[in-house]
């Protein structure tokens, strides 16, 4: 299928197809889906606001537009007041039952995908390849928290039983585990409309904890967020979830999701975005009566550290591997590298003359929206207009609306130690190149890093036993440490960290994806001296869901007392 | 040995001894030991600032000041930046190295413990049998952290290993522990001089994760600190330690607590105390440039219910047991019974009846300062005029400076609903006995609690039966439900939850007792791809450490590829 947009770097994984003939600017063969552009209020459909927004399309190269009814306040305080009631039910339900609700969500997804994709392409300028795997993506991270809900040892048994004939005193039975917190605000990520939005990461495991969701749209893919939301609440529905599990509200400004963090009920918010949102979300929920975490990812410039040895041997590899990660999707990642640190020397120059031709010859990429296009443009004008910033190189100027044109800058070590707003992200297909003349040099870089999701480090063994101590100053910037590959692509795995410490995040004891994702949404709790009969099953001697439990330090799935 | 407040509720635990015959109030025996008065930058005693603040001593009946240097602005920026450049080689010291560490802390405070007794006593009113008891749990609680160092597993290790040939992209290898955040400032409890202050649980467990500790001692006894705070720095020398892993700073205004949530070098916040206080340290550190996160557990009423066929049949035996617990240590604990739920009945009548009996014939004991005694005065006025709330029971008054008389009160289901003024802490030997219509009565009670750090229920199989649904309830409320005993006493172990939703602390997801206290002060990084040999030991295939680790989804004690 032909696409508005250049389909070069099109998995959203990080060994995409990197095809410079591509260069191609077709128009949609598909035609927009009728859309309501109401809200959801669990199972009902409202539209009681004043105020509505519109979302421009392109369509057989045509503008058109798309109107979605702005959420009022009061519809905020239904969503919520039905989630908080849903609450009660839904988070008593069993590992199974709740593994069933996310697994129909999957199934609904994997049903309606080519719909999907179809309305996404419309609404964010992303090509069908990539939104396919994005769309995949979202299913398999429903049908991974489906399991880990089905096997069951996610809640954390601790369990430590008495000795009623301890001296002076006897030691009670106490049992631990995690339970949910309540109603969860979530708020969408512009750049990707599937895995970090309606069904995504955020969404998912809020619901995998039991805490019902009130989610917030992005307004730069309504309709794509309001098909979604329709097939989650049939999911409940065919489930028999109580109804307000799941609520969708849109809204372009700022009132809805001021509202919906200021509401009394909700006991968490997710966002994935700017560190302006986040941070502004961030200091609304400090100033509650009642203060509630924000898990607010709020992206990253991802340095990636090249040491001498690795470049001298692979200068033109790393140079072939790495640009495309950062062209990757018009440069909208939040783990797009976007600075990268090297020792200056002949094999830099090589590296960075390489670098600079994939700049070269790729072609500007149509970004999601408008702002997010002005924002790219003016992170590129501050940069160009740096006198200690040199531009190396600029991709092909694209004639399509919202087009960004890649760029490649380079400044010096000691340039990027004095000025602190070179560590600014520019999100898009921009990087800077920062050359070093000393180890100290590279060293005192990695020092003087802000937090980030992702640190690379491209080294030989070699390199890195000459440069021991990097990896330890690194892993206090970042959630994650590569090495020698690109940091575009998150595994969705147990072991995974998309977090990172300020400004990364609001929370850097946290990952938005992977399984302890979950943990997010909820907290221990413990009972001292319950009876067996009163306890939940997961707490039980007799262990009946057979789940991995820490039975007085141990781990274990044995029963108790036998 | 004699002591000038009455020794009734001494040991801290739950089963105290209550004898109404020890209203005796005899005076010191023993001198307060000559005190510097000083800060302690790291290995340094420190006095620069230009302020001084007294603390009030009672020395054989005569009232005697012993002065202090209040910390300057400077002096806190100097230990927090010593504290920083020690983090650096503190953290990556092997478990084993920290549990040194602990252990010798633990063993100096053991050598000194008569003499630390003496000084706290002498600053605190508190008799010596709870002080004693104090000191050795503070003693458990740093070998029961080395232990935990020792074993190892607390890292939480979880690893995902590589699927090379996975389709359509390699499965990385992504290896994930926890590590240190970074240099913490402690504020430590009045009601607490040991426990919960110098060495208490957040400075243990903060040296345990691997952090260094900036204290902000308590100025209800700054004597007992200066000296604790030396020996854990002698103990940091004997060890090798970098200087400023550990510094004590004084202060009886504001202005030195602010100055150190306030520095961009501290990564976290621990405090004990009160709303007011723990909330003001919140706001502050979420107006940061960078916020950082702040463990406040700041009390709580700790509700007890008691079900009516517990209380059919055991009316005077639980009073006789409650009791105790509501004037322990003159109620200056945060998990002392302040509110008891029942059903009117003629059960409930014999209860409370009991339960006044042992207020009439308790006297009053000493409290920790003047300013808990006001506080606690305020609190009995405002009950006291109520117009429904009526006056049960009060003790003997005493004659002793800031000995607080008990009181109990008593107050209808629906008064208590209407005004949620009523669930304030008192703190301090007060309760109030909440009486209940109906079962509903009792439910809607429970529904509307604020955060708890623990709920109790007193009930038999039959009660818990009929009352169904109300666990469930409160299970949302509070960090521990206790079955059938008294809140007071809290267990060190692994399950431990002292902790709870707001306003019991600032962070639900938290305990600030028992082992997994360290984890707020950690946080998880995950290598992806590493060289085996640039892995801490931790994470490395052959398991070196032979530490517990979450392997491709099982937890085992394996090499991995054997």
């Amino acid at each position: 299928m032909d696409v508005t947009c250049n389909p070069l770097y099109q998995t959203g994984k990080h060994e995409s197809i990197f095809d410079l003939d591509l260069c191609n600017h077709l128009l949609y063969t598909y035609f927009l889906l009728m859309i309501t552009g109401n809200n959801l209020i669990g199972y009902s459909h409202s539209a009681k606001g004043n105020k509505s927004f519109c979302r421009l399309l392109h369509i057989n190269g045509q503008t058109t537009t798309n109107s979605f009814y702005e959420a009022s306040i009061d519809e905020v305080n239904e969503a919520v007041t039905k989630a908080s009631t849903a609450f009660h039910r839904y988070r008593l339900l069993s590992g199974n039952q709740k593994a069933d609700f996310l697994q129909k969500i999957a199934e609904a997804i994997d049903a309606s995908k080519d719909e999907l994709i179809s309305i996404a392409m419309q609404e964010t300028n992303l090509p069908e390849a990539r939104l396919k795997g994005e769309v995949q993506r979202t299913i398999n991270q429903a049908k991974l928290f489906a399991q880990l809900l089905k096997e069951g040892s996610w809640v954390t048994a601790i369990i430590d039983t008495a000795v009623p004939d301890r001296t002076p005193l006897p030691k009670p039975d106490i049992r631990q585990w995690q339970i949910a917190i309540g109603v969860v605000g979530v708020f969408g990520a512009s750049n990707f409309p599937f895995a970090f939005s309606v069904a995504g990461g955020d969404t998912i495991s809020a619901l995998a904890a039991g805490c019902p969701v009130v989610y917030k749209a992005h307004p730069g893919h309504p309709a794509t967020s309001e098909k979604v939301g329709v097939l989650i609440n049939q999911a409940a529905k065919e489930s028999g979830l109580p109804d307000g599990v799941f609520s969708l509200l849109q809204g372009e400004g700022h009132e809805t999701g001021v509202a919906l963090v200021q509401h009394s009920l909700i006991k968490a918010i997710a966002f994935t975005g700017s560190l302006a949102g986040g941070k502004a979300l961030f200091d609304i929920a400090a100033k509650r009566k009642e203060p509630i975490p924000v898990y607010a990812e709020m992206g990253s410039v991802n340095p990636v550290f090249i040491l001498p040895d690795m470049l001298a041997s692979k200068a033109i590899e790393l140079a072939d591997k790495l640009a495309p990660s950062n062209l990757l999707a018009a440069g909208q990642f939040c783990t797009n590298p976007g600075i990268i640190v090297q020792q200056q020397s002949k094999d830099s120059e090589t590296f960075v003359s390489k670098f600079g031709e994939h700049i070269k010859n790729a072609c500007g990429e149509c970004m999601l929206t408008g702002n997010i296009y002005n924002g790219y443009n003016q992170g590129i004008e501050k940069l160009s207009s740096n006198k200690d910033v040199a531009l190396m190189a600029t991709g092909q100027h694209s004639k399509m609306e919202n087009a960004a044109t890649p760029h490649m800058f380079k400044t010096s070590a000691q340039s990027f130690l004095e000025q602190h707003d070179l560590m600014e992200e520019v999100f898009g297909p921009s990087s800077l190149h920062v050359m070093a003349q000393s180890k100290n040099e590279i060293m005192a870089v990695a020092e003087n890093l802000s937090g980030q999701l992702t640190v690379s480090v491209w080294a030989t063994e070699k390199d890195l036993e000459e440069f021991g101590d990097l990896i330890k100053i690194l892993e206090l910037k970042a959630g994650r440490i590569i090495y020698n590959t690109v940091p575009t692509g998150v595994e969705v795995t147990q072991a995974m960290v998309h977090g990172g410490p300020y400004p990364a995040t609001t929370d850097s004891k946290t990952t938005s994806v992977g399984t302890n994702a979950i943990y997010r949404f909820t907290r221990a709790v413990c009972y001292q001296g319950s009876p067996q009969k009163f306890l939940p099953d997961e707490l039980k001697n007799e262990n009946p869901l057979g789940i991995w439990r820490m039975v007085n330090g141990e781990h274990t799935k044995d029963v108790i007392g036998k």
